[in-house]
């Protein structure tokens, strides 16, 4: 199974400095401050509609290093394997990770596998930890949003977590609801090259919008007032959101962020993103205010305002 | 639970791009070339005599990055938990995590925790992935290993492998073997520092001396003559393999590698790892011949020579 895994990677990730290096890739200086950051990846179904185990891995390192303003440029690629786990289904996911890097522009330049007993695993887990160079000298960071900034999501919200509970729920629906799943680098890219002072990003995973602007209050000591007209979400992932009584704010997204811009660079970020594939629907959904600080407040599509709180309660389980 | 793990991680590791940044950290320029690498940890049992499978992904990261020529930074940390995990052996491996940065020198940076249903892992494996940085303009690779090399060991073998084994077979010996897990930078830092070209370095994990010796062998088409006598092995460890019917030079380390230096350095490169805690047992085991390339040759102790090949077959599992 080791042979069998090792030609699997290195036919499919022929990176130099995967060749040439043993127990880590020797990279040329960045020249820049860098970014680090790691996730580890549990998803159940791995394959669901959309994606799968591997791109989820791929993207949300890269999504995590674009929020913290940096471009992506390296990825660690590490399997926990289940004995028995059908090799056509790895290899299935290794083209996805293949598929993935090229798309998001990075490479895998290390890797490890390890190989667990049957039944002390869940067919395939895996960590990528991601290195990305900051080629500016801007702060990208909860602390920096302030009263008057505008809050703009880059599209319809709660698609990746309805994709898999559709599926782990046996749901039928007229259309199958796909993950939204995707990298948000070259996104956030375009916004930097367009000049937007970008305070903030982050990305709607677990916990979904209210738990990304609740932190983000939190940290900043801020309020914050969103409208929930504004806030793009397709109608059959709402259908789906009634049936098993999920609001879709709370909701794990994998291709979506938010970006706090001030107010008087707003409308050119909106138009940044709105020109960007993974941003044709993007909406500013509120804005920061110096009042109340810490509470995210919803004034609902009916016109009533009420806090939008972190969720309390049990997160829906290995979503990503 | 999550909230607990928060806590837990939050008041043990109190680095500044913990604290401040959301989904990665940001470094300053190393300013140098700079060595990535990751393992996944998923040793059973995850206590065992010498250490636990936290020390073991602090320690077995930054050997990695040591082997690679660099100086060990930073590290992510992620934990995949089974559900049902007693928060007490949790607590006592984050401690152990927190000991073993502040020994090997290294920040953990940034993080991440998952949890599966019970029966979906076993207990906790933790990966690790790692950033160093290469402040010299060596390169250290099996291609510059040489004929006329000298190849030491900066102690003895098999201890690792041997504690974890006596462990699950429930062997009783008078004296527990404890694993030999140990960071190598600082004693690597000396070579670097007393002036040794080093050629080469590896650690002796996964498949013992044997194994890397044959890789490098391969790698730099050589030939290499190992004496027997000269390779250090306790005599409870001995005596360990003896009952198991394993070979001690096929056994996991992890707290030592081989170095590659040229003869001329040999003497001053072993004196000084035998001036460092992690090198007193240090051994010149071998050269590196022109001839019988990618044949690693063992002379036994009564002198007859044979072939000393990969392993063939299973690997020990789960043994890091």
């Amino acid at each position: 199974m080791q042979r069998l895994i090792g030609k699997m990677f290195t036919s499919t990730f022929k990176y130099k400095s995967l060749e040439e290096c043993h127990d880590a890739a020797v990279l040329e200086n960045p020249d820049a401050r860098i970014a680090f950051t790691t996730d580890s990846y549990v998803v159940q179904p791995t394959i669901f509609p959309g994606g799968d185990i591997g791109i989820l891995a791929v993207y949300g390192t890269v999504n995590d290093l674009a929020m913290a303003g940096a471009r992506p440029l390296y990825l660690s690629l590490s399997f926990i394997l289940e004995e028995g786990l059908p090799m056509v289904d790895l290899w299935q996911i290794v083209q996805s990770i293949k598929n993935a890097v090229d798309t998001a522009g990075v490479q895998i330049v290390t890797g490890d596998t390890k190989v667990v007993d049957k039944g002390k695993g869940d067919s395939i887990f895996i960590n990528t930890a991601g290195i990305g160079i900051l080629n500016h000298n801007k702060i990208i960071s909860a602390q920096r949003v302030q009263a008057g900034d505008a809050i703009i999501v880059n599209g319809d919200l709660a698609r990746h977590g309805m994709a898999i509970m559709a599926v782990r729920e046996g749901l039928e629906f007229e259309s199958s609801i796909k993950s939204d799943v995707a990298p948000l680098n070259g996104m956030v890219q375009a916004l930097f090259d367009g000049g937007i002072d970008v305070h903030c990003l982050r990305d709607l995973t677990r916990g979904g919008l209210s738990s990304a602007l609740n932190e983000i209050a939190y940290a900043a000591h801020v309020g914050m007032e969103v409208d929930e007209s504004k806030v793009p979400v397709h109608e059959d992932v709402a259908a789906a959101c009634e049936i098993l009584g999920l609001d879709p704010l709370y909701v794990a997204n994998e291709g979506k962020c938010v970006a706090f811009v001030s107010e008087k660079d707003s409308d050119k970020a909106l138009q940044i993103m709105r020109s960007h594939p993974l941003g044709r629907e993007a909406s500013i959904i509120g804005l920061v205010n110096g009042r109340e600080s810490n509470i995210v407040q919803l004034k609902s599509k009916i016109g009533a305002m009420r806090i939008l709180d972190m969720l309390s309660g049990e997160q829906l389980p290995r979503i990503c």
